[in-house]
């Protein structure tokens, strides 16, 4: 066995997940950054302890990284890697032929979970629904009934098609839903009819169901803009659990306030947190969940054992084992 | 053709469920009863009118049906059929060769997703964000992350297991939950454990979610009790889109409050609707929608194409063509 590595890492884990992270990685080098957050979302900050790392797992200073030459691998816990996608960052690693990795297949699931029910949660009435219950309690049976839907035969659209789409329709398939995808790549795949950009206006048309999965890029800002909105369907369901900077969110209160959309489900917006007297809380038919779709009790243990799948990957030189391979 | 047939109606359906029905009977006497009512729940009163019915269907008397020597074929407009499951009123029915239908396939498709819905919308915590966004608008991001769980490798147990019971277990199929179901004939099928009475005890004590759609008779009365709860994993889940009777809610409160249950979400209760001052409401984590797991927005039209399919048979004498045939 060839020298210890030292691993730097800023991220904060619980027990039992710390335990399984340094039994993992032993008998290599530990090196708890003192700069550490309970947030994984939360940029690092720059932190001397780097210089010596072979490798980094949290979210170091992306400029840090580009200067420290020993770094071979950086695993990001986040999937989003905005910060990251940059030509400095990039180039300084290839240089030195480093290995940068998000942990999207982590957040996958949960996302897609969060999405399936956002989306049953508006088609079965349950928050009008709970509203009641906070208030005065009345008995809406025959409304809530007569609002009440059923997904089968309808139409999904997926803004972005990746881990999370892919899961998604996965769950949706028993409802038989007919699923579109729009991405830059198109290509065919059981269930779900990939398209181009350019059949955008004709099948967000035809979309009861819209959901952004969208990751955050120059190419993706403001993405859901007035003129794409004025395409949908009207009273069509639109569901974010990408990131809130794809959305322009005035034009998007605006479709809701005219009726083109009939509801929107967000988990993410611009800024995060939303400060309380945002119109976006006050928008009708306007539900919220704070950044929480990628939320799951066992994130800690999954992160770590998400590392430790690529640690192995990294100490065997195994190019193909990695997950969740950026470049 | 023989002789036109007089067919009774009491449900009330919106346009173009009704020109639906006219059209598909035509050219046989559709009779609406004066006494029509809104609700396809309500029981309807006698009505002279039925004397004369070959067919009723809606929600006849039960008492006026046992008399009425011609009628030769009843169709609820509901799943349940409590006030019909008596003795002297199946005698009747047998008595001269008349068919029995309930229309359960109509809303086994809208609870099963209802259901659904429920357990993603506890394990995503939507319910408390959306309390957070009715009152002041809170960010609990790392909370309500930390408190979202996957649905993937729990355990779900049904009580109960017919229509609504093997499409939930379809709609879960992508999860790969344990599914374990428990009802009096058993018998296996694949994907889902069905168990007897007798292995309740253990099977209970190892599930994350327990998923009640007991009809409602005189067998299920309290089914749920503090015995059976008693049993319950530490912090389960329960959901309730059976019939209220069939839990003992006293027992059912105990258990919120003793942390026994970590949640209940409840469509069903006793009595409906639920007097604004009843404890359910107040319970903890106890989470209520007003009978509509039923509810469809096309549910005018779904019970008369499921009536028509019905008439299909009847007209042609056909008694392997019934489509959610009692006896």
């Amino acid at each position: 066995m060839s020298a210890p590595l030292t691993i730097w890492i800023n991220a904060k884990f619980a027990e039992p997940a710390e335990r399984l992270l340094i039994e993992g990685v032993r008998p290599h080098r530990l090196v708890c950054s003192a700069h550490s957050s309970v947030s994984v979302l939360t940029p690092g900050k720059p932190d001397l302890e780097l210089v010596e790392a072979d490798i980094a797992f949290g979210q170091p200073s992306v400029e840090q990284s580009i200067e420290c030459k020993r770094l071979r691998w950086v695993e990001v816990t986040t999937a989003g890697f905005t910060r990251f996608d940059r030509e400095d960052f990039r180039e300084a690693m290839h240089r030195r032929s480093a290995v940068f990795t998000n942990s999207s297949s982590v957040f996958a699931e949960p996302c897609a979970q969060h999405a399936l029910a956002m989306m049953l949660a508006v088609a079965r009435q349950l928050l009008p629904s709970h509203r009641d219950q906070l208030t005065d309690r009345p008995w809406h049976f025959v409304e809530r009934r007569a609002d009440s839907r059923l997904l089968n035969g309808q139409t999904v659209l997926l803004l972005g098609y990746g881990a999370i789409g892919r899961r998604l329709a996965e769950l949706l398939a028993p409802f038989r839903m007919k699923i579109f995808a729009v991405r830059r790549k198109t290509y065919s795949e059981p269930g779900v009819h990939v398209i181009s950009e350019e059949r955008l206006s004709s099948v967000i048309a035809e979309a009861d169901h819209v959901v952004n999965v969208l990751p955050d890029n120059p190419t993706t800002v403001n993405y859901v803009n007035a003129r794409r909105l004025g395409w949908c369907k009207r009273g069509a369901r639109f569901y974010n659990v990408g990131r809130g900077t794809t959305v322009d969110q005035n034009a998007l209160i605006q479709a809701l306030e005219s009726g083109r959309l009939g509801a929107a489900y967000l988990d993410v917006m611009e800024p995060e947190p939303l400060p309380p007297s945002h119109q976006l809380w006050e928008a009708p038919n306007c539900f919220i969940t704070p950044h929480t779709a990628g939320g799951r009790h066992d994130q800690d243990e999954a992160l770590v054992r998400h590392f430790l799948a690529n640690f192995a990957a990294f100490t065997r030189g195994d190019d193909t084992g990695w997950l969740d391979r950026v470049f």
